[in-house]
């Protein structure tokens, strides 16, 4: 079944620009992209031509950093905060992440599936095709299992591609309290051995600040992925600069992710390793923080930047990648077209996956999203809305 | 016809607090709420029921303050000033509020009944039941004549109660360039009347800023329209401290908005007149401002707050209410309760419709929303995602 979609503008996001085409048709063959160009020089052949009304066509997006699955939520806490509680109050009231990690550990794997789908079901809606989902509230094998299995599920029951990285070192669980090594250690022999051989993992990540793990303690973590022939990842220079991000680079990390606090020579360091920057405006808005990541380090020395949602239920509670768009371009100043490709060809990058995702290439995959727009930078214009008018996965429509 | 729904927990909003009836019932005839209270003591008598599945009801979201109409967008502007342009560059090329009074004169009506048509399905799809929307991009009898009737045919054809808001005395208008005083009088003597006459106009706002209009010019638009009979509101406060918003209060003024420079006399004077506070927590993030309008002030003396989305295509493109909610607390720090009120029964009495809407309470009418949630906190907590359920109209659905 060949299929040829037409009658669109495309920003197509090869090399990372809009590259646009105008007046496109887009020719699709087993769910992939078998050739791309100005309407007038399509070929002919196909079995079937479907009218795209004169939208705009971008690559599908890719959410490549959440925390998608978690059991409980943390409006009340949100709340509790707004009117006036400190942090000790709440946390007396069994707030913060330790209470994401107890309602984690309480829930079923079926409840864990019901509301993590919803909350992707808000994504999907609004135009993502592709998201990461990290594990990181269980922290200890069955319960890290359960969350890693839940991901591989809302992979089969929805029609999203969802990549699943172990961040079992993500916060040290209270039954090691004082013992962080000890912790690292079970992950390192234990923990992650067993869930890469059940074949839940796609990557690790680690959160690697003064209120999680050391570098010493990330480094271990990285090299047992390595042995296990895992790419890893890293929460890294969000609230403090730890060299996270150049410990990230020398094992080739996909990506290092936050930020914030990061050196020159740390963005030198992700430069050679083509390692990307994963930007998470969300949190930065909802944690009111002031220190900006340094974009202009990161254009100049041409490190790749992704955008994403960081949906978590403390600091992130976002249900919408597009929004994020805006974020980037008024918080952090990108320009709307350096935003899409942070959700498209740089966010595959992020997941190692930009052979197969991120561009309406020729031989991709043909993921694509139809919006309800005059120009690209719309997306990244409009707060709120719904304008995605179809959301195509493979050649096939899905909202 | 009387319809009973139950199954529902609500916040009614009475007194603007969340005023919770767990386990609720709502009776409805006539298109308006003839009982409301626990279902156990639920009336007989209904013809029909419907149950809510277990979700939450509002009052249905009141916007009180848009400028919902209008030519054009500013994303290419949006784009520019992000690549590095400077406001210099971006006026020479046509940019700013001129372009939109261009954009908006050369429209045609029906042009921007389906543009405005799209952005307001977008905030009922999002549960908004109550809309307003200001002229103040035409600028000259006719343009702003056409704005307002395009507003009147959006509450004709939309499932939405809009109420329209005169604001000729937006901008300067360049065939006016150097004679502001020759403006304001054709405003009072000539445009005001005539589209009074109409039936057009709901209420009256002007913008009171140093690069708009001053305080006794403002002053001479607020006489006329007392002297039509129509009640005034007003932009004050949002760059610099003129004292708009205590010249607001002088003139019982429904409500002044932005405030962001108000001193304690202005909300002194704005408690005793009793109008509304009108925030626009878009507009301040978009703008990256740093002054907070004085929350604590506000609060102390007893002034209601109200939030609205400002939707404008300058400085807040925003089509989610919703999303203000969440602004109004991670930058204002209002507490979920506060921003809900804001968005219900203060916004209702922004518009002088507080004895009609704005609560679910006996006898006013039956506009609500049931939301996918499970406690009034979340609706300021998640950033986007789709969460309304069903949003209802004088009792009937109307999503
Ligand atoms: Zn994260
Ligand atoms: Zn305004």
């Amino acid at each position: 079944m060949k299929r040829l979609w037409l009658n669109a503008h495309a920003a197509t996001m090869r090399g990372g620009r809009y590259s646009i085409i105008e007046d496109a048709a887009l020719l699709v063959e087993g769910g992939r992209i078998a050739w791309i160009g100005p309407r007038h020089e399509a070929p002919g052949g196909a079995d079937e031509t479907v009218d795209l009304g004169g939208t705009w066509i971008t690559p599908g997006l890719i959410d490549c950093h959440t925390h998608a699955v978690f059991g409980g939520d943390r409006s009340g806490e949100f709340e509790m905060r707004l009117q006036g509680a400190s942090y000790a109050e709440i946390a007396a009231a069994g707030g913060g992440i330790a209470s994401t990690v107890r309602a984690t550990r309480e829930s079923s794997e079926d409840e864990l599936l019901a509301s993590a789908e919803r909350r992707l079901r808000n994504l999907l809606r609004d135009g993502v095709t592709t998201v990461e989902i990290k594990s990181g509230y269980g922290l200890d094998l069955a319960s890290e299992r359960k969350m890693l299995r839940v991901a591989r599920r809302l992979g089969e029951r929805l029609p999203l591609t969802v990549r699943a990285t172990c961040l079992a070192a993500h916060a040290l669980p209270s039954e090691y309290a004082g013992r962080p090594d000890d912790y690292i250690e079970h992950i390192c022999t234990e923990l992650l051995p067993a869930l890469a051989a059940e074949g839940l993992v796609d990557a690790v990540d680690a959160f690697c600040e003064h209120l999680a793990f050391s570098p010493a303690q990330v480094e271990r973590v990285f090299q047992a992925a390595t042995a296990l022939g895992l790419p890893v990842k890293l929460h890294a220079e969000q609230l403090s600069s730890l060299g996270g991000s150049s410990l990230a680079a020398r094992y080739r990390a996909l990506s290092a992710d936050h930020l914030e606090y990061m050196t020159e020579d740390d963005v030198r360091a992700m430069a050679t390793a083509g390692t990307v920057a994963v930007l998470l405006p969300g949190a930065f808005y909802l944690l009111r923080e002031t220190r900006l990541p340094p974009i202009d380090l990161l254009r100049r020395h041409g490190v790749a930047m992704a955008i994403a949602s960081d949906l978590n239920p403390g600091t992130s509670p976002a249900l919408s990648l597009r929004l994020m768009l805006n974020m980037a371009c008024t918080s952090f100043r990108l320009t709307p077209e350096e935003a899409l490709a942070g959700v498209t060809l740089h966010a595959a990058r992020a997941l190692g996956l930009d052979a197969e995702l991120g561009s309406l290439e020729v031989g991709k995959r043909a993921d694509f999203v139809a919006w309800d727009i005059q120009r690209p930078a719309e997306l990244a214009y409009w707060l709120g809305g719904d304008l995605p008018k179809r959301v195509v996965r493979q050649g096939e429509d899905v909202r």
